[in-house]
């Protein structure tokens, strides 16, 4: 019997290597450890881990020496850290890495067989080392090890919703990881751990902070313990960034206004970055949620965003500080529709932002459902820097308990062709900035890390972070690819496992979106907690109900914002507003999005659209049934307590995506007055004990008791 | 170097035995578990367990087999279980232990060595093999092994003040271990940790719920919640008790009172109870916090404290339940001292309870205070079965970093001679049933754990837990013999590591009482978060304020009550009320406690009160940079993790002692307008600066960002 794994190590456990023969010839191969004389800072980071990995997933580390001796190497530095690369003449390959790429290589020096992590800083050699030891545990022959690899995109950003009293906004996987009573004086050992996992997929930056920002975190006091974090991640190539809260100049400045115009308004921005570049020296940067959801900004003093961006940019360029401002605003009232007004507000700002100035979109317009369209914005701003921001922490997706890979969701929306610059121009290559120029862009993710031993809650949950880190990296990466990879580094490399779970993964996030909102249905769910179905919701700001979304009437269902509705479509680049404009081109996954369509509409499947939508909410129940039948076949292939972790929590998702199915299609058939569709399993419960439920204290919000 | 550890183990690490010639004994003489033939419930436990334990112990369990063979064997079981024991004559020694004792005998069975674990009742023996692999853990030799035991307290609780959104009003350890959420259907195996760690220390109940309670714990959702938890801790024989918030009837009953003496009340709580049993056939009962801080309660009614709980232990009664009604009530609006009011109120209740209705009543009068003498109502309750309530989390100790290890002080309250029978009617004896018959009675305390890895946060922190399981089953144990126990069992037996623990342990109390409170002062805490000093709040309501405690004037300092004063003396027996209330025979350490006293009144030291106030700071603060040496001077001693842990927390608290030495005695030497002694090692601040702090975000309350 295997031994239980709590998950805390993640992808990163450095069992020994399985296979004999191929332990033998990575022994062989790194038979001492080159890094050269003086090794400190992430160098010093980086022999750490080596040794730390090596020693798990061969017996023991090999000897570190500060020079080639007599046996195989593994050579590890920059040219300027270990001269002795210079000899063996990588500086063209080395040239087109930048600050934090890397290469590896098996060569020989002075006639010792080399394999060389190479990179022009010493956080290239970091992230090299983590390529490498992810190869050996995957057990990969010497020979597939030589690499090139450089980050396509600049800013790779792990976003944790975190208040100071350790609640996490929309977090289920606990409490925050960030113990701010004891800090600066106490750093617990998790601190980084967080920055070694974060590094080992590429990610370089940690926003500390929820974007429903608290101004205290800008004092004296929660600074020094901010640096003490930041002390911690450092030599990992982790940046701190912080949340600002617009109003901060009243709230801690003393200030009567925070126009961000007026000059001491201005002069409190300025001193503050001084004050933080004081103890922070690499600080990342702001990020901004301003007139958004209550939150304070610009508007307030009928300055536009960028006159409120700009103010916090120039405070930070002297230090290479950047302002990250996120684009999800939308109207204090109902009006517009709400999928335009992000587009509406920003597109004529473009160019009107500084340089250090990005602006952060969601990958969809409306809000981290399980399925959208990508955001119209992208590559609508060709003169602005961009970031794309997804959602890890499953607010729409289940909350704490629901299996959802999110590998496809990225690859959907990174793969998504804007066709603003002919066809090709994905989302992807406008990040890459390939399609309007060389901006300094990225990717970033609400995390979906807390307090629990796991770290995300969920054992598959952190598939996520992983898959998000690398594709942070590489937006070219498949998600399947990727799931092969981290079940290989998290589980086992029993094929049989990895094939089946890997299918499991695959199927997921389709699963959620049929049992959910299939169709292009979209926020349905109960209201503030966001855990369950709520489709009947219709009170309050009518464009936080579901109903102001599905407009289910008696002749059929969905949002139409086609030309003779609210015109969305037409904030898409042609041919894309033609496609998403008309039924018969529209992709049927988000008819619902765009149209509104009779119930006895026929689909390519020869059903109704009534009768397809019974189908798809029932097929994604039943794939969730079938998964817990696959993972109930892989007992054994596993440790118990993780088995039995996801095997409990499947058995509530199964439940759950019944719950949703049956909620939903009984509401939604008070519209179509339809019957169900011959041979379908009908609801288990009455709508109105669906309705009647009310969920209380579910993780992520706060409720007074 | 030593492994790190986490901590996560507590004092059940069960390491191998150190000791080759003793582990070999060991091994001879547990060469087989017997344990019967059909092993089920607390009995399969009791197995599980000494696998477990003697796997690490002894580097391999012992094989179980259902009857003696030829080895020499570790015989488990009560006469019910275990026929065979019936020839070992050990009736007579098994009548004297109740349900809950047992007794280990070296003996032989048809020439086979046995050592056996005999008991009553199936949890018996599981305490047998917890005192068992305790004394291995210990090294003790196998003639050292026979003992006899039997709890002197029924009822031994750990309550904790955990809410429903996993919150904990004064919780220092992270949040509530209970994921409300994810309950019933995922068991997280924390759960049957604690359940272990309770057990092994002799804990038998769990309040789950916080005395400010939320009636929703009462719905049926979440009983269904509560069910699985008591399944995991059923085995370990810890029963699972509940709050229950007065005004339930209205809040989940749709009653429009909760008056105690109306039929459908009584209905409502009858039902209530009924419905719990059938969900949980051993549910504890009810814990309940009645007409105190704002809570609901019969006076509402102007019924009698009695009145309201005789009709839940009524309902209660049927299926064998208790009430614990806490006896921590006073007036909502500042009046009399509140030293008196407890006893005011509960004193003419005397003999009005149901037998199965208990009263819960604080070590002292105040509010867990660092020093308090014993609360009047011990020996004041004749006819009235009681509990006496300690408090583990640190609300007023420093939260959730200084090292205070709490032996002494329960040795201090449970030793506290009442005079109520004559000499030697100590609080001990009183709940033991000595001094006025054989009520039910008990120990309770509210629980310094929560969800940080290593339970209870400070490392040193998890000695409360276990001493205070120990004294709870044998209040007359020793609180340093309690401290080099727990300290061998958690870290290590490294004699000088032992004693030099031990001592910081022993006097860690002490440093406390003297860097906040010496000399009887008490409640001189910051304001609502109680993190730090606040002895000038003055603000709000009377007996909350820190001024209403010390009464500092240019006299002199101390709360007077004597005859002079709030003659709260009067509420002790004599000759502790002649002792109490006049200052020649007070002890010292509860002068200010007792007299308003001259700043120069002369003590025994020879130095006047203020002079002696100035030394008792000091030396507190002193006595806390001692123990930081001391602990640096052990290092290698542990593992660097704990010893890294204890050494960042011990440099806080010494900083933090600071802060309380120089705020109190800056601010106490405005009214005593006398200098510092000579020598004396002036504050760091001023007076000024310790007043205008703000902590946020202090663990242990909510507070709105």
């Amino acid at each position: 019997m295997l031994a239980d794994d709590d998950g805390y190590r993640l992808w990163l456990r450095y069992e020994p290597v399985a296979d004999a023969p191929r332990r033998a010839e990575y022994r062989a191969a790194f038979g001492e450890l080159v890094l050269g004389e003086r090794i400190a800072g992430t160098l010093a980071t980086a022999l750490a881990e080596l040794e730390r990995g090596l020693s798990g997933l061969l017996g023991e580390a090999p000897p570190a020496r500060p020079q080639i001796n007599k046996t195989a190497a593994l050579v590890v530095g920059t040219p300027a850290s270990l001269p002795m690369l210079a000899k063996l003449e990588l500086a063209q390959d080395l040239a087109k890495l930048g600050d934090e790429g890397f290469l590896i290589r098996q060569t020989t020096s002075d006639g010792v067989a080399c394999t060389v992590i190479a990179a022009n800083r010493e956080l290239g050699c970091l992230y090299g080392v983590f390529h490498l030891l992810r190869q050996v545990q995957l057990g990969r022959a010497l020979t597939e090890l030589a690499t090139e690899s450089a980050p396509k995109l600049r800013f790779r950003m792990l976003d944790h919703w975190d208040n100071l009293d350790r609640t996490i906004e929309r977090g289920y996987a606990g409490f925050s990881l960030w113990d701010w009573h004891k800090l600066p004086d106490y750093l617990d050992p998790r601190y980084e751990d967080y920055a070694r996992a974060c590094a080992s997929v590429g990610l370089n930056g940690s926003v500390l902070t929820n974007v429903n920002a608290n101004a205290l975190i800008l004092t004296d006091t929660y600074l020094r313990k901010v640096a003490a974090l930041a002390n911690v991640f450092r030599p990992y190539g982790v940046r701190v960034y912080l949340t600002a809260r617009f109003s901060a100049p009243i709230e801690i400045g003393g200030l009567a206004s925070a126009d961000p115009l007026a000059p001491a308004v201005r002069a409190f921005w300025r001193e503050k970055a001084d004050a933080i570049y004081r103890l922070i020296p690499d600080f990342g940067g702001f990020v901004v949620k301003a007139n958004s959801e209550g939150q304070p900004g610009p508007e307030d003093y009928r300055r536009s965003h960028a006159e409120g961006a700009n103010v916090l940019a120039d405070a930070l360029a002297p230090h290479g500080g950047v302002v990250i401002w996120r684009a999800f605003v939308y109207s204090n009232t109902a009006g517009e529709d709400r999928h335009k007004q992000a587009y509406d507000e920003f597109v004529p700002l473009d160019g009107k932002f500084r340089d250090n100035a990005l602006l952060q979109v969601k990958n969809g317009a409306i809000d981290f459902q399980p399925r959208e369209p990508f955001h119209p914005l992208f590559g609508a701003l060709p003169r602005t820097p961009l970031l794309a921001e997804f959602q890890l922490t499953q607010e729409y997706l289940g909350c704490a308990t629901h299996l959802c890979y999110l590998g496809p969701l990225l690859n959907e929306t990174l793969d998504s062709d804007t066709f603003v610059a002919g066809p090709g121009s994905t989302v992807a290559r406008v990040l890459e900035g390939a399609v309007h120029g060389g901006h300094a862009t990225g990717l970033a993710a609400v995390s979906n890390i807390g307090s629990e031993r796991n770290w995300c809650g969920h054992p598959f949950a952190q598939s996520n972070w992983f898959a998000y880190g690398r594709l942070a990296w590489d937006p070219a990466l498949r998600a399947d690819d990727i799931a092969e990879e981290w079940l290989q580094l998290t589980f086992t490399q029993d094929p049989r496992f990895v094939e089946e779970a890997r299918r499991m993964m695959l199927e997921s996030r389709e699963a959620v979106v049929n049992y959910m909102t299939p169709l292009g249905l979209h926020h349905l769910m109960a209201w503030d907690h966001h855990y369950g179905p709520g489709p009947w919701i219709d009170q309050g700001r009518a464009d936080w109900t579901s109903v102001y979304f599905h407009r289910a009437d008696a002749n059929g269902i969905g949002f139409d914002r086609s030309a003779t509705g609210s015109n969305a479509v037409a904030q898409y680049a042609p041919p894309l507003r033609e496609r998403f404009g008309k039924l018969e081109s529209c992709p049927e996954s988000l008819w619902l999005w765009f149209h509104h369509v009779a119930w006895d509409q026929e689909m390519t499947s020869g059903r109704t659209l009534w009768n397809e939508l019974c189908h798809r909410y029932d097929a994604g129940a039943v794939a969730v049934s079938g998964m817990r039948s696959t993972w109930a076949s892989l007992a054994g292939a596993i440790d118990g307590a993780r088995h039995r972790h996801v095997s409990d929590l499947l058995a509530i998702q199964e439940k759950e995506a019944r719950w949703w199915r049956d909620a939903c299609l009984l509401y939604f058939q008070t519209f179509s007055r339809r019957p169900f569709p011959e041979g379908f399993d009908p609801p288990r419960g009455t709508l109105a004990e669906y309705r009647a439920r009310r969920d209380r204290f579910v993780p992520g919000i706060r409720e007074r008791g």
